[in-house]
């Protein structure tokens, strides 16, 4: 495949509340050092670097965090950032990217991915994308990429790979026999010992003109409304009525067109802060670092410390905690409580919108 | 006694490197608001209005420090804050403040007292303050004030208290047997039983004239270069050269002509983050707050938390805590580890000294 015709789409209009305090209304996760010395989205932009240019890059964002798409990616021009009117789920986020690149390259092949996932190294991330595209060229297939399980997660969805269908490279296409919601610990644990299933990163590589006929197959109600909508001042109208939904269950799950590369290389979503543990540099005690933490400890081990730069942490005998400085406030967590950020975002509604 | 023969002596000098991060070398622990909403030095203060005006008020500090005497106690005029060249400890600033006082009222008595502790109530303290001073005026003695033990604190020195001397109103003075340095575990226990030992406050009642005398016996060493520098020239020159000893150690530990008045109202000297749990407001969980913090908690119970004013604490499933966030600092450490943060404090000397 010729690689002018590749174009990615990245997915930056999420509000990551459970990074919480770090993460803000003005300022979500992925524009964030959360993983490293890059904003997630930008650290993102960078991975495609020598495999699709910034001129064949589309960022879907909402209006109030378009000015921070152009603060961590400046080579980015403006007419490459689709501005949503309101936040609808995926489904419409990918139609509306679609339906652009259809605009300007009606044969490409283009790759899905959300802006804040952390994914190494660069090279077999891209050696897989070429794969996948491969495949897509080849099948007229929506594919995706499946990770391989480390250990028996609850907190992702799977998908279960069926026959092998061709091979690119090092990589293999699967059928998909289904999408499996997150899974109770058991069935994760006998997920795991098949070896058939694949965790949902939510990563899609497929033809511009596939994924608009399946749209239109499947979700006509997303599709035809945004092609009617030609000007910016049609999507304020359209978009607010579109049905909320992620491209998985509005497409993927009905579709029959579609297979799946298993792929091995380090990824996680980075879905709340214990995970950093896997992506952040840790020292001699298993303390962990994000953002620009300096820490003075003594006696404490298997922390995760992330604060803004310039301010000091300072532990003493403590424990598996996630302690977090930034802006106005500070949070204090053990680890295994972590997805319940979400729950003092929900208080802090009512109780303190300021500090969200 | 007539009331407008007794002054006060503030010590004000102290580091306060317990309270880190909210106490730092230019602004310690006395010049804020750690036990309420006024400083420790203006709460001091204001514990003494109706009893000592604050034209009898000296407040001794170090030149770095005496702008903060002035910024939380306005109404003190400039000629009543003693600026030491160096910190000695406590005799040379007990020495220098009684000769001031000798200068302007030779017949006074006067109160010594920390510019950082609690105590409560007002009325309560003020009234054991007549009592010691009608005492030192009768008996010529060094008065002290004992603290009735609540529990066998391992952290104060003692006073072991001899037959009663007289009586003044509700208190009584006692002879003082013997000072007694900080115990451990099993003295204190047996101190607490047998009622005769009381804590140590480090807060002093004497004539102006017994007390210099006291120290001309027992520390001419410290007494007279005091008196031969008469200028703030000759302060610079002399004060280096003298021995930094605790007044109860240079004077009350050889003195004979001392007695001791038990009192029962709440007094804390507030040594270490911990200590603020027996003065801070609580909530239902048992949290207590100080400082200006705004806290929103889930499953979280027991913590001690101090944030500055406008900074918001997040807590989830954690207990007995200190919580700590001020500056450009954050400290996480369990309450029983509380005087370990002087450790925090030395380690900085060589890692950070700009967050001192």
């Amino acid at each position: 495949m010729v690689k002018e015709e590749l174009w990615a789409v990245v997915m930056a209009g999420g509000s990551g509340t459970r990074f919480w305090p770090a993460s803000r209304r003005a300022r979500p996760k992925q524009f964030l050092p959360i993983a490293g010395d890059l904003s997630m989205i930008g650290a993102t932009v960078q991975r495609l670097e020598g495999l699709i240019g910034a001129d064949r890059i589309l960022v879907v964002t909402s209006g109030d965090l378009a000015p921070l798409v152009s603060e961590c990616l400046p080579m980015l021009c403006s007419e490459n950032v689709l501005v949503e009117p309101v936040g609808r789920n995926t489904a419409p986020c990918v139609a509306l990217a679609a339906l652009e690149i259809e605009r300007r390259a009606p044969d490409s092949v283009h790759v899905v991915l959300p802006a804040d996932h952390v994914i190494a190294p660069p090279a077999s991330f891209q050696a897989s994308l070429v794969a996948a595209a491969e495949e897509a060229r080849r099948a007229r297939h929506l594919c995706t990429l499946g990770i391989r399980p480390t250990f028996p997660a609850t907190g992702y969805g799977y998908i279960e790979a069926g026959d092998e269908l061709a091979c690119h490279g090092e990589f293999s296409a699967h059928h998909v026999e289904r999408f499996v919601e997150k899974p109770d610990h058991a069935r994760a644990e006998e997920f795991l010992t098949t070896g058939r299933y694949l965790w949902n990163a939510g990563i899609f590589v497929w033809e511009t003109r596939t994924v608009i006929e399946a749209i239109r197959d499947h979700a006509p109600e997303i599709l035809e409304p945004l092609e009617v909508a030609g000007s910016s001042t049609g999507l304020e109208e359209v978009y607010p009525q579109l049905p909320a939904l992620p491209i998985d269950t509005a497409v993927m799950e009905q579709a029959t067109n579609r297979s799946v590369l298993p792929i091995s290389y380090a990824w996680s979503d980075v879905g709340a802060w214990n995970s950093l543990e896997d992506v952040a540099p840790r020292d001699d005690q298993g303390n962990s670092y994000a953002g620009g933490t300096q820490v003075v400890s003594l006696d404490s081990s298997d922390n995760l410390i992330y604060a803004d730069a310039g301010e000091l942490v300072a532990l003493i005998g403590v424990k598996d905690l996630i302690v977090v400085r930034s802006g106005d406030a500070l949070l204090v967590c053990p680890k295994d409580r972590a997805q319940d950020v979400k729950d003092i975002v929900e208080r802090l509604k009512k109780e303190g919108p300021e500090f969200l």
